[in-house]
Protein backbone atom coordinates (compact mmCIF):
# COMPACT_ATOMS: atom_id res chain seq x y z
CA UNK A 1 0.00 0.00 0.00
CA UNK A 2 0.99 3.75 -0.27
CA UNK A 3 4.62 4.60 -0.82
CA UNK A 4 6.55 2.10 1.13
CA UNK A 5 6.38 -0.77 -1.33
CA UNK A 6 9.59 0.10 -2.69
CA UNK A 7 10.86 -0.91 0.68
CA UNK A 8 13.58 -3.34 0.86
CA UNK A 9 12.14 -6.38 1.30
CA UNK A 10 14.62 -8.31 3.69
CA UNK A 11 13.95 -5.94 5.75
CA UNK A 12 12.47 -7.55 9.31
CA UNK A 13 9.24 -5.80 10.60
CA UNK A 14 11.02 -4.98 14.12
CA UNK A 15 13.46 -2.65 11.57
CA UNK A 16 10.65 -0.87 10.37
CA UNK A 17 9.18 0.67 13.96
CA UNK A 18 10.36 3.87 13.67
CA UNK A 19 9.40 4.97 10.03
CA UNK A 20 6.08 5.04 9.84
CA UNK A 21 4.71 8.85 10.33
CA UNK A 22 2.34 7.45 13.36
CA UNK A 23 3.99 4.21 15.02
CA UNK A 24 5.39 3.87 18.11
CA UNK A 25 8.79 4.56 19.08
CA UNK A 26 11.44 2.02 19.66
CA UNK A 27 10.27 2.20 23.63
CA UNK A 28 6.86 1.93 23.34
CA UNK A 29 6.61 -1.10 21.27
CA UNK A 30 9.28 -2.55 23.81
CA UNK A 31 6.42 -1.67 26.74
CA UNK A 32 3.96 -3.14 24.45
CA UNK A 33 5.72 -5.92 23.83
CA UNK A 34 6.71 -6.69 27.72
CA UNK A 35 3.08 -5.85 28.14
CA UNK A 36 1.95 -8.73 26.17
CA UNK A 37 4.69 -11.04 27.43
CA UNK A 38 3.50 -10.51 30.89
CA UNK A 39 -0.17 -11.13 30.30
CA UNK A 40 0.33 -14.21 28.77
CA UNK A 41 2.81 -15.49 30.67
CA UNK A 42 0.83 -15.01 34.15
CA UNK A 43 -2.30 -16.24 32.13
CA UNK A 44 -0.99 -18.97 30.78
CA UNK A 45 0.30 -20.56 34.11
CA UNK A 46 -3.40 -19.87 35.66
CA UNK A 47 -4.54 -21.90 32.74
CA UNK A 48 -2.04 -24.94 33.19
CA UNK A 49 -3.28 -24.73 37.55
CA UNK A 50 -6.84 -24.21 36.53
CA UNK A 51 -6.96 -27.19 33.82
CA UNK A 52 -4.99 -29.77 36.25
CA UNK A 53 -6.59 -29.06 40.05
CA UNK A 54 -10.46 -28.06 38.73
CA UNK A 55 -10.53 -29.39 34.75
CA UNK A 56 -11.42 -26.05 33.82
CA UNK A 57 -10.25 -23.35 31.14
CA UNK A 58 -9.41 -19.80 32.37
CA UNK A 59 -12.30 -18.68 29.55
CA UNK A 60 -14.93 -21.47 31.15
CA UNK A 61 -13.84 -20.14 35.06
CA UNK A 62 -14.46 -16.81 33.69
CA UNK A 63 -18.01 -17.05 32.18
CA UNK A 64 -18.94 -18.90 35.53
CA UNK A 65 -17.59 -15.27 37.40
CA UNK A 66 -19.30 -12.94 34.95
CA UNK A 67 -22.42 -14.97 35.46
CA UNK A 68 -21.99 -15.28 39.71
CA UNK A 69 -21.92 -11.88 39.52
CA UNK A 70 -24.64 -10.61 37.26
CA UNK A 71 -28.25 -9.77 39.11
CA UNK A 72 -30.14 -13.32 39.26
CA UNK A 73 -26.99 -14.81 38.23
CA UNK A 74 -28.18 -14.64 34.82
CA UNK A 75 -27.16 -13.16 31.85
CA UNK A 76 -27.86 -12.18 28.07
CA UNK A 77 -25.64 -14.22 25.73
CA UNK A 78 -24.44 -11.28 23.95
CA UNK A 79 -23.70 -9.44 27.30
CA UNK A 80 -21.95 -12.38 28.45
CA UNK A 81 -19.60 -12.35 25.12
CA UNK A 82 -19.38 -9.07 25.87
CA UNK A 83 -18.19 -9.20 29.77
CA UNK A 84 -15.40 -11.88 28.94
CA UNK A 85 -14.30 -10.93 25.34
CA UNK A 86 -14.64 -13.81 23.78
CA UNK A 87 -16.14 -13.64 20.52
CA UNK A 88 -20.42 -14.72 19.82
CA UNK A 89 -19.76 -17.91 18.68
CA UNK A 90 -16.64 -18.87 21.19
CA UNK A 91 -18.97 -18.25 23.75
CA UNK A 92 -21.84 -20.04 22.48
CA UNK A 93 -19.52 -22.90 22.43
CA UNK A 94 -18.30 -22.63 26.01
CA UNK A 95 -21.80 -22.23 27.32
CA UNK A 96 -23.15 -25.38 25.29
CA UNK A 97 -20.14 -27.52 27.15
CA UNK A 98 -21.11 -25.71 30.36
CA UNK A 99 -24.54 -26.27 29.92
CA UNK A 100 -23.72 -30.15 29.23
CA UNK A 101 -21.65 -30.03 32.40
CA UNK A 102 -24.71 -28.78 34.46
CA UNK A 103 -23.29 -25.55 35.18
CA UNK A 104 -25.18 -23.38 33.71
CA UNK A 105 -28.69 -23.63 31.89
CA UNK A 106 -30.22 -21.18 28.87
CA UNK A 107 -33.41 -19.87 28.61
CA UNK A 108 -35.29 -17.52 26.75
CA UNK A 109 -35.45 -13.51 27.89
CA UNK A 110 -39.24 -12.57 28.09
CA UNK A 111 -40.29 -9.94 25.90
CA UNK A 112 -37.87 -10.22 23.13
CA UNK A 113 -38.11 -12.93 20.87
CA UNK A 114 -34.67 -13.86 19.67
CA UNK A 115 -33.00 -12.82 23.22
CA UNK A 116 -31.42 -16.06 25.09
CA UNK A 117 -29.83 -15.61 28.63
CA UNK A 118 -27.05 -18.05 30.27
CA UNK A 119 -27.81 -18.85 33.81
CA UNK A 120 -25.26 -20.19 36.33
CA UNK A 121 -27.01 -23.54 38.02
CA UNK A 122 -26.34 -24.34 41.51
CA UNK A 123 -23.80 -26.65 40.83
CA UNK A 124 -21.62 -24.09 38.85
CA UNK A 125 -22.04 -22.15 41.51
CA UNK A 126 -20.41 -24.78 43.89
CA UNK A 127 -17.74 -25.19 41.35
CA UNK A 128 -16.94 -22.12 40.61
CA UNK A 129 -16.52 -21.62 44.43
CA UNK A 130 -13.94 -24.92 44.28
CA UNK A 131 -11.88 -23.65 41.28
CA UNK A 132 -11.56 -20.06 42.93
CA UNK A 133 -9.09 -21.78 45.82
CA UNK A 134 -7.22 -22.35 42.98
CA UNK A 135 -7.52 -19.29 40.72
CA UNK A 136 -7.24 -16.84 43.52
CA UNK A 137 -3.87 -18.90 45.20
CA UNK A 138 -2.55 -18.53 40.96
CA UNK A 139 -3.10 -14.75 41.35
CA UNK A 140 -1.79 -14.31 44.87
CA UNK A 141 1.63 -16.29 43.74
CA UNK A 142 1.95 -15.74 40.03
CA UNK A 143 0.96 -12.01 39.81
CA UNK A 144 0.27 -9.99 43.57
CA UNK A 145 3.75 -11.11 45.26
CA UNK A 146 5.84 -10.19 42.38
CA UNK A 147 4.63 -6.63 42.50
CA UNK A 148 6.12 -4.26 45.22
CA UNK A 149 2.41 -2.14 46.23
CA UNK A 150 4.29 0.96 44.82
CA UNK A 151 3.89 -1.07 41.83
CA UNK A 152 0.14 -2.25 42.03
CA UNK A 153 -1.00 0.92 42.34
CA UNK A 154 0.85 1.86 39.03
CA UNK A 155 -0.26 -1.36 37.47
CA UNK A 156 -3.81 -0.28 38.39
CA UNK A 157 -3.36 3.59 37.23
CA UNK A 158 -1.63 2.80 34.17
CA UNK A 159 -4.04 -0.20 33.13
CA UNK A 160 -7.42 1.86 33.74
CA UNK A 161 -6.06 4.60 31.45
CA UNK A 162 -5.24 1.83 28.74
CA UNK A 163 -8.68 0.63 29.26
CA UNK A 164 -10.82 3.93 29.11
CA UNK B 1 -12.58 -28.89 48.83
CA UNK B 2 -11.03 -29.13 52.72
CA UNK B 3 -12.62 -26.79 55.47
CA UNK B 4 -14.91 -24.52 53.52
CA UNK B 5 -17.27 -26.37 52.16
CA UNK B 6 -19.81 -25.34 54.61
CA UNK B 7 -19.71 -21.73 53.19
CA UNK B 8 -22.95 -20.08 52.41
CA UNK B 9 -23.91 -21.03 49.28
CA UNK B 10 -25.45 -17.92 47.92
CA UNK B 11 -21.96 -16.00 48.37
CA UNK B 12 -20.51 -14.77 45.26
CA UNK B 13 -16.81 -15.20 44.20
CA UNK B 14 -16.19 -11.63 44.68
CA UNK B 15 -17.31 -11.59 48.79
CA UNK B 16 -14.84 -15.13 48.85
CA UNK B 17 -11.82 -12.82 48.27
CA UNK B 18 -9.61 -12.48 51.09
CA UNK B 19 -10.94 -14.97 53.01
CA UNK B 20 -8.05 -17.77 51.78
CA UNK B 21 -5.17 -18.12 53.93
CA UNK B 22 -2.64 -17.26 50.43
CA UNK B 23 -5.59 -15.37 48.02
CA UNK B 24 -5.04 -12.13 47.20
CA UNK B 25 -6.42 -8.65 48.90
CA UNK B 26 -9.24 -6.68 47.21
CA UNK B 27 -6.70 -3.98 46.04
CA UNK B 28 -4.36 -7.01 44.38
CA UNK B 29 -7.71 -8.28 42.76
CA UNK B 30 -8.76 -5.12 41.39
CA UNK B 31 -5.29 -4.68 39.68
CA UNK B 32 -5.19 -8.21 38.34
CA UNK B 33 -8.38 -7.33 36.55
CA UNK B 34 -8.17 -3.82 35.70
CA UNK B 35 -4.66 -5.47 33.69
CA UNK B 36 -7.00 -8.26 32.35
CA UNK B 37 -9.48 -5.25 31.21
CA UNK B 38 -6.24 -3.36 29.55
CA UNK B 39 -4.87 -6.10 28.02
CA UNK B 40 -8.33 -7.23 26.58
CA UNK B 41 -9.81 -4.16 25.41
CA UNK B 42 -6.27 -2.87 23.50
CA UNK B 43 -6.36 -6.36 21.44
CA UNK B 44 -9.62 -6.23 20.77
CA UNK B 45 -9.42 -3.47 18.84
CA UNK B 46 -6.42 -3.89 17.13
CA UNK B 47 -7.59 -7.54 16.50
CA UNK B 48 -10.61 -5.46 14.56
CA UNK B 49 -8.22 -3.25 12.88
CA UNK B 50 -6.04 -5.86 11.40
CA UNK B 51 -9.36 -7.74 10.48
CA UNK B 52 -10.97 -5.03 8.98
CA UNK B 53 -7.78 -3.41 6.85
CA UNK B 54 -5.48 -6.59 6.35
CA UNK B 55 -7.94 -9.55 6.64
CA UNK B 56 -5.30 -11.14 9.51
CA UNK B 57 -6.16 -11.90 12.66
CA UNK B 58 -4.29 -11.11 15.38
CA UNK B 59 -2.46 -14.50 15.94
CA UNK B 60 -1.65 -14.43 12.64
CA UNK B 61 0.09 -11.49 12.84
CA UNK B 62 2.10 -12.86 15.43
CA UNK B 63 3.07 -15.79 13.76
CA UNK B 64 3.98 -13.88 10.92
CA UNK B 65 6.42 -11.78 13.09
CA UNK B 66 7.91 -14.57 15.31
CA UNK B 67 8.85 -16.17 11.69
CA UNK B 68 10.56 -13.07 10.29
CA UNK B 69 12.48 -12.19 13.73
CA UNK B 70 14.22 -15.91 13.81
CA UNK B 71 17.13 -16.81 11.86
CA UNK B 72 16.25 -17.66 7.93
CA UNK B 73 12.91 -16.54 9.23
CA UNK B 74 12.58 -20.06 10.11
CA UNK B 75 11.67 -21.43 13.21
CA UNK B 76 10.20 -25.18 14.83
CA UNK B 77 7.01 -25.38 15.22
CA UNK B 78 7.57 -26.08 18.83
CA UNK B 79 8.99 -23.35 19.39
CA UNK B 80 6.83 -21.09 17.43
CA UNK B 81 4.20 -22.37 19.69
CA UNK B 82 6.24 -21.24 22.85
CA UNK B 83 6.83 -17.79 21.17
CA UNK B 84 3.36 -17.08 20.28
CA UNK B 85 2.00 -18.57 23.26
CA UNK B 86 -0.51 -20.70 21.60
CA UNK B 87 -1.43 -24.19 21.73
CA UNK B 88 0.53 -26.54 19.91
CA UNK B 89 -2.60 -27.70 18.14
CA UNK B 90 -3.35 -24.12 17.87
CA UNK B 91 -0.34 -23.01 16.21
CA UNK B 92 -0.79 -25.74 14.05
CA UNK B 93 -4.31 -25.37 12.79
CA UNK B 94 -3.04 -21.55 12.19
CA UNK B 95 0.24 -22.49 10.22
CA UNK B 96 -1.98 -24.48 7.98
CA UNK B 97 -4.52 -21.66 7.01
CA UNK B 98 -0.95 -19.28 6.73
CA UNK B 99 0.52 -21.94 5.08
CA UNK B 100 -2.70 -22.24 2.10
CA UNK B 101 -2.80 -18.52 2.08
CA UNK B 102 0.87 -18.79 0.85
CA UNK B 103 2.55 -17.17 3.48
CA UNK B 104 4.63 -20.03 5.08
CA UNK B 105 5.91 -23.66 4.19
CA UNK B 106 7.01 -26.27 6.40
CA UNK B 107 9.73 -28.35 6.01
CA UNK B 108 11.25 -31.30 7.65
CA UNK B 109 14.53 -30.31 10.18
CA UNK B 110 17.20 -32.10 8.94
CA UNK B 111 18.59 -34.69 11.56
CA UNK B 112 15.34 -34.94 13.37
CA UNK B 113 13.50 -37.53 12.17
CA UNK B 114 10.32 -35.86 13.55
CA UNK B 115 11.04 -32.20 13.79
CA UNK B 116 8.86 -29.97 11.20
CA UNK B 117 9.41 -26.08 11.20
CA UNK B 118 7.57 -23.00 9.61
CA UNK B 119 9.33 -20.67 7.15
CA UNK B 120 8.39 -17.15 5.87
CA UNK B 121 7.52 -16.78 2.35
CA UNK B 122 8.23 -13.88 0.10
CA UNK B 123 4.68 -13.40 0.21
CA UNK B 124 4.50 -13.40 4.07
CA UNK B 125 7.09 -11.12 4.37
CA UNK B 126 5.30 -8.85 2.22
CA UNK B 127 2.01 -9.39 3.84
CA UNK B 128 3.39 -8.82 7.26
CA UNK B 129 5.14 -5.83 5.88
CA UNK B 130 1.95 -4.50 4.76
CA UNK B 131 0.04 -4.95 7.56
CA UNK B 132 2.04 -3.93 9.78
CA UNK B 133 1.20 -0.54 9.18
CA UNK B 134 -1.76 -1.08 10.50
CA UNK B 135 -0.96 -3.06 13.52
CA UNK B 136 2.33 -0.33 14.43
CA UNK B 137 -0.28 2.50 13.74
CA UNK B 138 -3.11 0.94 16.05
CA UNK B 139 -0.09 0.23 19.02
CA UNK B 140 0.46 4.01 18.56
CA UNK B 141 -3.11 5.12 18.93
CA UNK B 142 -4.17 2.76 21.32
CA UNK B 143 -1.57 1.91 23.56
CA UNK B 144 0.99 4.83 23.40
CA UNK B 145 -1.02 7.66 23.15
CA UNK B 146 -2.88 6.84 26.12
CA UNK B 147 0.89 6.59 28.24
CA UNK B 148 2.72 9.39 29.77
CA UNK B 149 6.22 8.82 29.11
CA UNK B 150 7.04 8.13 33.19
CA UNK B 151 3.71 5.61 32.63
CA UNK B 152 5.63 3.78 30.20
CA UNK B 153 8.78 3.22 31.80
CA UNK B 154 6.92 2.42 34.94
CA UNK B 155 4.59 -0.66 32.64
CA UNK B 156 7.62 -1.77 31.02
CA UNK B 157 9.53 -2.27 34.85
CA UNK B 158 6.40 -3.66 36.29
CA UNK B 159 5.94 -6.05 33.18
CA UNK B 160 8.95 -7.63 33.20
CA UNK B 161 8.77 -8.18 36.89
CA UNK B 162 5.55 -10.18 35.97
CA UNK B 163 7.13 -12.01 33.41
CA UNK B 164 9.88 -13.54 35.18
Amino acid sequence: METEAHAPPTGTVREETGRGRSGPTREQLGAWRSFLRAHATITKVLESELVAEQDLSLAAYDVLVQLAEAPDRRRRMTELADAVLLSRSGVTRLVDRLERAGLVTRSPVANDGRGVAAELTRAGLGRLRTASRTHLRGIGTHFAARLHEDDLGALERISRRLAE
